[in-house]
This record gives structure tokens, C-alpha cells and sequence, in this order.
């Protein structure tokens, strides 16, 4: 049976102005995880929810992650965790969201104070963290406190998960979830995650799938130091050259990747999936915008997306070891590192990936004849994720998108990864659901950052009509 | 007839400690042109030369060159500038030298204190400015001194120009020498530069040709702003790809430059020249030392040495805007700036060069279909210098090598640029030589720079012995 959702949602709309009050003050607290400076600041924003948590009847821990490795002067921010209900007979749901920061300066561009939540004519709620993550985080507590006083029964467990050092690489959060999924967590039947966004910026999304990374480094070495190009210039074999002709063969101008059995990993495209791209609200101007030029690879909408969400992907990040101010110096670098990285989908497995890479370099190397010294390596290895859209976790969530917003959500993935993602799914053993709050113009780690208004209001709605339709799921588990 | 030169010598010998003492006193004075808080410093060193010379009986000079541009609150140290004699019936010689040093920390690995001569059991004198330029520049006074202390007549008239900014770029330079050709440097009959280095450590050389160096950039620019690989990975055409393809066409690494035109410009080799290569003293061991590894294009002397001198290279520096720093950074930059450049040699024209390499870049990036924009541009052109060894000047130096250390100088030119030399010739009109003190092992610009006591007195010896010779050549021009 449908629930009766009519209540909880009039009380949200009458509660609207208290919720962005909640979000102004949340703003309003510096908390840049990245800042030494505003440590003391990410720590009074975990203590703020933790009392606003408290306040609403849950039972909060904050919990210490210790020292901030290479900063052991420092003290990690906590991560709060709560519990709201302990019924056996609710399911319970898990989520996640951090309560840290990006950087922001007026001086960086903004047209509004960073730290001062500033609503326009549009509805547009401009202030840093508005959109990532302070309103999706305390989107979960206005759907506890409008349940609370429309008098509806709260649908589920909640479990909160909240950390302060996710803009900071998250330090420390994948041992303690570890820890913890079998204590804390471990009644949770399945983890909701709302930190990413809407395609475009009128229909809703339900995520399902993040590529992984694989980001190589590739090191060629010759001469004892750096060189005068004068007086060295045309006698030395310069590891720049080699470099810039390794580089050359990783990947053509069209994104397809050179290197052999990479592609061949790729899962085949299935039509089922194919389906999928079609209805999907996006069109190469959302695009354009976005990438600030037409310089786009494809020109239609279903190969850019499977490009974006399907397809491996290769990108050249830099050299380091080279001459890379403004200006003009004549060295040749005796050592230059070439960053590269590789986007990994279904069903790349990550150490065929590396073999591939390593082979081929060493290849093409040792076709060069150089007399330098060729260093390949992984610098860091991040796993693809990809979730069953049928799971009774997406089916929930996508009838409160059609309750709430009167449409299907898009099925999407996204390009990058959310490492978190993997860790709750293998510590937890239960799927996980991306199921975002703001959209595509938000503006995330820029400047201006913003919420709008109705993705925020109706966005709280949202979360609380998914633990409803969560509680009325079948059991049957199809992860 | 030779000119009687044994006073002179012995004068040197006994005066020796007290050359090694004005050394001391040079070098103790850090005067740092790049250091804006040692600039009080480079101007004692000007006023500590100036005063010397005025004890020795010269009229001295000191020059304003104005502000420093960039940071007009900070005047550029004053050129010295001085005649000893003005003897009509002598030839007047003008010499040229600087008196500011590259910086020096013990920190960066000193053994010594840099700004204290220390001298040890093997006669190397250590200390910054030893050898570049303090010691050779001292040569012409200690020359002086040795003169008036032996009796015996200066035979020629001296002009000096020892400036303060050489290690920063000679800020203002070459205005001053323009403008005072025709007044106070008018009389000079021939250019003496004492400010490089031999080839080895044992064989003193000429330099006669110094290759020019023309710098490009190449841009490539796509989106708006730099994106996120796992977001844009796949769809967007990164200007990074584009770059490393470029790159890839400019030489291979054998050092055979791949634009078509700039090797057909180059002077075909005579046998002649072809002739002086093989008497020079260098072996590969020599360049195996000095590039600190085996890495070298050519096996041989003569292939190495006419790769260095006398055939233009392509030295690829870097790339500005891409990630350069260690670690990993998963971006696709948005504009990056390919830097190379091209030592060039005779024949080669700067304009030819930069049209051949112009319309090169544009027609391989033309051939790779982007939809990024490609911008290509020469930061700044210098251009080769090659004087006549057979000029007296020359004749004049390889006379007096011969008599101060018993064998042939030889003739060498060098990679990299000076460009002071093309200065003073294109101003003056008049013959430059080239005449090194120091040797290759005296790691000028680096920690632990030296002078051997040795190249000090014998080389004091050769500046004034050359002066001799000049006086005796006969007057046949033959620029």
C-alpha cells in the first residue's frame, strides 16, 4: 500500500523557513577541513549537529579518529554517528554525509559572502556548503523533526554517519567504518549516500554506478642533475623526449585508449542498458556549459554519457620534474615524471589494468633504444562501483522521486568515484544508494557555490518519502 | 719580435698571495644580484672594484643604470667603468666582466663557507664568485699591479666594463653599451670577455662561436576552466592529449630535429672546421662526468662536440599549467603551454627559424582535427655568434697561451649563450674574444664553486701576456 505521505509533507512546507534557519546557521560555521586555521571551526560544526541530533531525540556518539597523519599536532574532527529508533520491527537505514568544507575567500570570486547563507529572487541559497553537504546532511534531520511534529510515525531506524574530513581525503574514515560495521552499523539494511547531484537541474537522479581510477606515474631518468640546454643541448639524451613520445601513445585526441587490452576488459553493451541513456535529461548544451566550450568529443547525447559513465577514459594530468612556472628557462630535467590516469568500469580488473599499462610502456620504452632509465607505476588504485538499480534500495527511492517530483528519476553513474561508496559496500555488505539532493549548477568546490530552495525543501521531503517507501519494500533481497 | 715578458711573470709569482688576498676580499662580499636584501652588498663589491682600480691609477666611473624594472623601488647596481692609459700610439682593449655572483646558502651543500676563500692542499680555491666572474675580473687588475710593480710599460690603453646584474639578466646593460660605443668605449680596437670556461681541466682554450637560442611555447586551450577527469574523462578533447602528440613530432631522441627547414639551414661543414675538432682536448669521459651518466647521443669526441657547437638541438623544458607538483591530481587542465627551444648556429636566420617552426606546429595540429585552439609563439630570440679566429685579437691570445702554458690553445666555441658578446660586437664593431680562466670543473652556479690557484696567477699571467701580444700584431684587419 502507498503511504500517507500528505502530512510529513504539508509539515515540511510549514517548516520550510526553521529548515533554511538550520542550514543558515550551518553556513555560517567555517568549517574548512583543508585549513589548519579552521580546525577548531570543523569541530564546532560536528559539535552543532551532534546537538541538533541530540535535541531531536538521538542517541549521538562522537567519536575520535586521532591524529592527522603528517599533522600529529593535530586532532582529526570526529566523526558523529547517531542512532534515531531501535525498532526490530523497522528496517534500518544507514546514511552518510560529512559536515566539512572546500576553501572559500571572498576574494576568490564570490559575488556574496562564502560564510553567510544569501537567498536571492530565484530561490537560489548561495554560501559555501550549502549544496556539499550541509543541506543533504541536515535534510536527513528535518525529515526526523517534521515527522516529529506533523506527529507520523518516523518510517525506519536511522543510523547517521557524519564525518569532518571528506573535502580532505577522508582521513581515517575507511578504518573506522570498517570497525564499525559490524558494532554500530551493523543493523543496517541498506546505506543511503546523498553527496552528489542531479544531471541537469529539473529532474531528479538515482545514481548507480562510479568508474574507478587508476592514476599512473611514468619516471625516466638520465643524466646525473638538471642540464643547461646550451651546453648539453644535442649531445645528452633528454628524458623529456622519451617522455613526451610515451606520452603521445597512451590515447588519440578522441579518447580512444592505445594501450592493448584495455578496451577488450570493457563489459560488453547490453541493450538493456542501452535503453537506458535514451530518456535521460541531458542534452550536449548541458554540456557545453559545463565544460565552458564546444570541445566535446561526441556530438549526441547517448555516446557522451557512455563515454562519461561506461567507457574507460584517459587523461594526461601533467610532468612533474620539468620546467612548469611562466616564463622561459633553458633546462633539460634530468628526471621527469609523466601523471596519467585511467577512469576503470565493469569488468576492468584492476591488476590486468596495471600489466596492461606497465607492458605496453615498457614496450614502447624499449622501442625508443634510449639510454635512460624508464620507472612505471601506480600511484594509487581506486575500484569501480556499480549497484543493482532493482534492489529494493532504488526501487524505494525512485517512487518517492515520482511521489515528490511527479517523474521517473534518471538512472545515472557518475565519471568519478566516491570512495566511500566501495567502503560501506563491502564493510556493510549492503547496497548502497546515491540519491542526491542539489543539481548540476550547484557549483560544488567552486565559487558561489548554491542550493536552491525547492531542491532543499522538496529535496527533504524526498529523503523522508524514500525511508517510507523503504519501509514498505519487499523483503525479497535482489542486491 | 716577442714581446719580453719574463718581468712581468716573476712580478706575478711574487705578488701572488697578495693577488690570492684581493680574491679573499672579493669574495667575502656577497654580492647576490637575484637577492633583493644583498643588493646593498653588490654595490659595496662595485665601489670595493671601483676603488682598486683608483689605486691602481685608472679613471673610474661609476654608472646609475636607473631602477630595476619590476621593482622600482630598488636601484640597479652602477656599471664600473674605467681606462687605464691613453696612449694614442698604443691599441686600446676593451674588457668586460661582472662583478655580482649567483647565490649561495651552506645549506645547499656547501663543504666551505661560500663567502669565505678557502683554499685547499690542491690549490682550489673555494667560494662564490671565485670563478665567475671575481677571479678573472681581479686578472686584469692584478695585471695592472704587476705592470707598475715590475717596471714595465702596460702595452696597451684598457678599457673596463664590469657590471653588477649579470646573474639576473643584465637588466639595463645593453643600452648603457649601445650608448657608449661611440663615447667612452669608442677607442676600442678589439673586445676581450673573460667569463667562461675551458673545455677541461688542463688545455686553456679561445671561444670563437657561441650558439643563439630561439624559445617557443605552444598553447593549447580548450574548456573554460580545468575539469575533472572522472566528470568530463572521455567526453571533452583535452588539450593535454593534443600537446603530448605535438611534443611528441618536435625531435626524436637521437637529437634529430623533426621540423622541416632547420636542418637544411645549417653551414654545411668544411674540412677545415672540420680539421679543428680533432686536436681538442676532451674525451666522452669528460662529458660522461659532467652529465653525471652514460646517456649521451654520440659516442665519439667529434660527433659530440659539433652537436654542442656548431649543429642547432631542440631541448623540450616542460609544460606550464598542467599538474607538476608530486603526488596525483585527477586533472584534465584546460590550457596548458608546451615550452621548447632551439639552439641555433650558423646559417640559420631567427626569422626563418620561427616561420619554419610556425608553420610546422600548425599543420600537425591542423592534422589532428581538435576542436581546442592552438596558439604557437617565440618567448625571445638570441641570436648565434661566431667571430673570426684568424683576427689578430685572436692571434694575439693564442700567442700568449702559448707562451704562459706551452701549448696550442684550442679553439673552441661553446652551446649555450652570452649574450653580452653580440652586444658588444654589434655596438663596438670590433673583434670579441673569448678568453676563460677558470676550467670545467669549477662549478660555476653551483655549490662549492672554485677557482684553482693555478688558472688564477698563470691566468693573470695570460691576461696581461695577451695585452702584450696585441700590442705586437700586426695591423691587418681581418674581422
Amino acid at each position: 500500500m502507498a503511504p500517507q505521505l500528505e502530512p510529513y509533507f504539508k509539515k515540511v512546507d510549514e517548516l520550510a523557513d526553521s529548515f533554511i534557519d538550520r542550514l543558515r546557521k550551518a553556513v555560517a560555521i567555517p568549517s574548512v577541513s583543508a585549513d589548519e586555521e579552521r580546525r577548531k571551526d570543523v569541530v564546532r560544526m560536528g559539535q552543532f549537529l551532534a546537538s541538533e541530533l541530540e535535541a531531536l531525540g538521538a542517541e549521538v556518539q562522537q567519536r575520535p579518529l586521532g591524529k592527522q597523519p603528517g599533522k600529529e599536532h593535530l586532532d582529526l574532527p570526529p566523526v558523529v554517528i547517531a542512532r534515531y529508533g531501535n525498532d526490530k520491527n523497522k528496517r534500518t537505514i544507514l546514511v552518510y554525509g560529512h559536515y566539512d568544507v572546500q576553501p572559500a575567500l571572498i576574494e576568490d570570486g564570490w559575488a556574496t559572502k562564502p560564510f553567510e547563507l544569501t537567498i536571492d529572487d530565484k530561490g537560489r541559497m548561495y554560501g559555501r556548503g550549502s549544496t556539499d553537504d550541509k543541506g543533504p546532511v541536515l535534510g536527513w534531520l528535518n525529515a526526523i523533526e517534521a515527522h516529529q511534529k506533523a506527529g507520523v510515525d518516523f518510517p525506519v531506524n536511522l543510523l547517521c554517519c557524519f564525518e569532518g574530513m571528506e573535502e580532505y581525503g577522508s582521513e581515517g574514515l575507511d578504518d573506522f567504518i570498517n570497525a564499525e560495521a559490524k558494532k554500530f552499523f551493523k543493523d543496517a539494511d541498506a546505506v543511503c549516500i546523498s553527496d552528489n547531484y542531479w544531471l541537469g537541474t529539473e529532474k531528479p537522479c538515482l545514481t548507480y554506478g562510479l568508474r574507478g581510477c587508476n592514476y599512473y606515474s611514468i619516471a625516466i631518468s638520465g643524466p646525473g642533475q638538471d642540464l643547461h640546454s646550451g651546453v648539453f643541448g644535442g649531445t645528452a639524451q633528454e628524458p623529456m623526449t622519451d617522455l613526451a613520445l610515451i606520452l603521445s601513445k597512451l590515447v588519440d585526441n578522441r579518447g580512444k585508449i592505445l594501450i592493448p587490452g584495455i578496451n577488450e576488459m570493457v563489459a560488453p553493451l547490453t541493450e538493456e542498458e542501452k535503453a537506458l541513456y535514451g530518456p535521460i535529461a541531458y542534452t550536449m548544451d548541458n554540456l557545453y556549459e559545463s565544460l565552458g566550450s564546444q570541445t566535446a568529443i561526441f556530438s549526441d547525447k547517448e555516446n557522451t554519457l557512455m563515454a562519461r559513465w561506461r567507457y574507460p577514459s584517459l587523461s594526461i594530468h601533467g610532468v612533474e620534474g620539468a620546467f612548469a612556472a611562466p616564463g622561459a628557462k633553458t633546462v633539460i630535467p634530468a628526471k621527469v615524471i609523466g601523471k596519467f590516469s585511467i577512469r576503470t568500469v565493469p569488468d576492468m580488473e584492476s591488476a590486468k589494468v596495471n600489466e596492461c599499462v606497465y607492458k605496453y610502456i615498457r614496450d614502447e620504452f624499449a622501442k625508443l633504444n634510449s639510454k635512460n632509465t624508464l620507472d612505471v607505476y601506480c600511484q594509487h588504485e581506486g575500484k569501480w562501483w556499480v549497484a543493482s538499480p532493482k534492489h529494493w534500495n532504488f526501487s524505494a527511492a525512485s517512487k518517492a522521486v515520482k511521489e515528490v517530483f511527479g517523474v521517473e528519476p534518471d538512472m545515472t553513474r557518475e565519471g568519478g568515484s566516491i570512495p566511500v561508496t566501495i567502503t560501506f559496500e563491502q564493510a556493510t555488505g549492503k547496497n548502497v544508494l546515491l540519491l542526491p539532493m542539489g543539481s548540476s549548477t550547484d557549483a560544488a568546490h567552486s565559487i558561489n557555490e548554491k542550493l536552491d530552495r525547492r531542491n532543499y525543501i522538496e529535496g527533504t521531503k524526498l529523503l523522508g518519502a524514500y525511508l517510507h517507501y523503504v519501509a514498505e519494500e519487499p523483503m525479497v533481497e535482489a542486491k
